[in-house]
């Protein structure tokens, strides 16, 4: 596949987007890290969301997809907060909307052309006095270096900031495609994704943005899990604002499935930072379903494997218990002949070959133990049965992922 | 619900049911614990079994289908034993019917009546030598109390036998039910089971053996989860060998309806046996979805929340961090409207109401604190949409869970 140039600057990374962060205290932080963030256009974007299918949706998700809707995908603004997922609460849609018409207020923009989101803890009311008095701060701040002040802002149980950027040619013209997420917990994204804001200073269509984002989605964040929670507050954005002023993409063709691979390498990159930042990981697992008949069958297998609490805690332990693998092909809802699959394991250190046609093979305990002992292993299934593959992302299941979520509110 | 009077015997409480369990060496084990079981009906029974859905099936699922499909739902004895699957093994079918031939060459006894089980590691090679040499011993230890015997010889990580029984009244004379049952890890049955054997006396055709244990594992075993995992050796299998004399039930009807409810209970109570000792568990978890308009509705709301990752580490922590709960109802595949939930967490310390109309209310954290600091904890959900409930039973995730599935082949 192609490499696209990785540089810096995250979601400032596209011409004319700046970006804040602020401690406005949302919840008592003695630490005071940021707690609130804002990303602006210089000018309006063309922009989509994907979201969680949870019924359970955070009143930020709804708001947004009010908003996007009333503008007819259109957005200049992102305010996100971390601390309080403002999610079952009886005032949140309000909660949500005073967050948009601050931001609009202060940026002299449309109040539909804002993006909300918020991540934390669920069913615990927003306090908006403090955000209220964070915005001016915010605009005050933002700055086209502002991209990390705002990517740390996101975080909650993440240990380590996620940001990506790439520089990709479009219609001669250079264009960069950058994003900033966060994790670490409740990750199992369907059709939607944890919170992740990805600009672009590309010029492509509303409709492209929409279609592109969707395509690259299902075969990045939407095969990423840590622990099989699907969040409530999953929120995924794509604003492109056309400053690089490349021959606008409206159609599909050459561009897009260029601006695509690029949006791909962003969208993957940050879904490894995410998996391999999970609550309480000490490995990130890479698992590769090929010779599938089709791409949702590679899919569902490679993020069965991912999630199998037991193979988890396996990789934990570095133990070649392959078993526990095979256990998570098979009952992954596809079709396929389990009696012809292989399973390979592998890091930088080496590789085993642990099953054939559905059997296990000898391999050597000795080498198992050096390539698992890595704290990057690469899970290889073969079905046999085509020629596609699918990649899922995601980490080991420890004694701090159990620490961290035995006691998350206080 | 009517309460059956609980009696001691396990497996054996029914008439006519012998068993005994040895250490025969599967695995070198310092402390020689039994690791193969029999259990034997005096007279031939009507048997029914469900499987595992999981497209890996351990070899012993396989033979055992076919045995009781050419024995037309006849069965006259069980061999089963801990420490190795024989699942993934190329020879594994070829062990398993020589365990039954085994069986059924010392018991002087066709080997399509022979039922076969193995619990333990996947994808090793099953050794048949210790097993070969086992039979003859288990044959002659073969007694009308060797039930607690038989039930130890089954447990993996459990670290409690599973055992329970009933007396049932049908057609005016005294039957009894009973059975033992294996956890601990692995655990999250779909249409199927982890290891069940039960036995009953009461005389009932083979077509209403198999109608019953279906309706029941679905409101039972199907109804457990440690961990999600659905295991590849999964069976349950419903023996009865009429020896208590009831005019045989051939049809629905008053006798039918009661061995079913007597079913349940000791099916329900080996249920709630395994979830209470799942790996690393310090707490049984109950989930009542209520208020459900239909009983998949019901089950698939109870389940998603049983299985819950975030939620079962709040749970070890004592933590009401309800909005867990109602992301895994959200996310559960079901339909109703998320608007009309409450949610009540209650033990025998109290309760407390946490959740209405899908938002949150006060509460007081020191009450929920000593409610969640009990070792049962119910969770009571009410869809408020219908009058149909169901019962999901699972456990906390803790420490020990990492600890024993860090390096569980060793």
């Amino acid at each position: 596949m192609k490499e696209f140039k990785v540089i810096e600057g995250g979601v400032c990374a596209a011409q004319g987007f700046r970006a804040s962060g602020v401690y406005c205290g949302i919840k008592e932080n003695p630490t005071k890290k940021n707690d609130i963030a804002m990303i602006v256009s210089d000018v309006v974007c063309n922009a989509a969301g994907v979201y969680t299918q949870n019924k359970v949706k955070g009143a930020p998700v709804v708001v947004t997809k009010k908003n996007l809707e009333k503008s007819g995908g259109k957005a200049k603004a992102v305010i996100v907060n971390s601390k309080n997922a403002n999610t079952c609460n009886a005032d949140g849609e309000e909660k949500a909307d005073e967050m948009c018409r601050l931001t609009a207020e202060a940026l002299g923009i449309k109040q539909e052309e804002v993006i909300v989101a918020s991540t934390g803890v669920i069913g615990q009311v927003l306090p908006i006095e403090p955000i209220k008095a964070a915005v001016p701060e915010l605009v005050k701040k933002l700055s086209y270096e502002g991209n990390v002040e705002a990517a740390t802002a996101i975080m909650t149980t993440d240990t380590v900031k996620k940001e990506y950027a790439v520089e990709v040619t479009l219609g001669g013209k250079l264009c960069r495609i950058g994003g900033m997420a966060k994790g670490s917990g409740m990750i199992h994204p369907n059709m939607a994704t944890t919170l992740n804001f990805i600009t672009t200073d590309a010029a492509i269509s509303s409709e492209m943005v929409k279609k592109a984002l969707s395509e690259i989605v299902k075969v990045t964040y939407n095969c990423l899990s840590v622990d099989g929670d699907q969040s409530t507050n999953d929120t995924c954005v794509l604003m492109a604002n056309g400053l690089a002023e490349n021959p606008e993409i409206t159609a599909e063709g050459a561009d897009f499935d260029e601006f695509k691979a690029a949006l791909y390498q962003v969208m993957a990159n940050l879904t490894k930072m995410l998996a391999k930042d999970g609550e309480g990981a000490t490995k990130l697992l890479t698992c590769v379903c090929s010779g599938a008949p089709d791409l949702d069958t590679a899919i569902i297998v490679a993020k069965s494997v991912i999630r199998s609490p037991l193979f988890k805690c396996a990789m934990f332990g570095s133990d070649a218990n392959w078993g526990r693998i095979l256990c998570a092909v098979g009952y992954a809802e596809a079709d396929f002949d389990i009696n012809k699959v292989a399973v390979d394991l592998s890091s930088r250190a080496g590789s085993i070959h642990v099953c054939e046609n559905g059997a296990g093979v000898d391999f050597s305990e000795e080498t198992a133990k050096t390539v698992l002992t890595e704290d990057e292993i690469t899970i290889s299934v073969d079905l046999n049965a085509g020629d596609v593959s699918a990649t899922a992302w995601g980490c080991d299941l420890t004694y701090d992922y159990v620490k961290i979520n035995g006691d998350y509110r206080s």
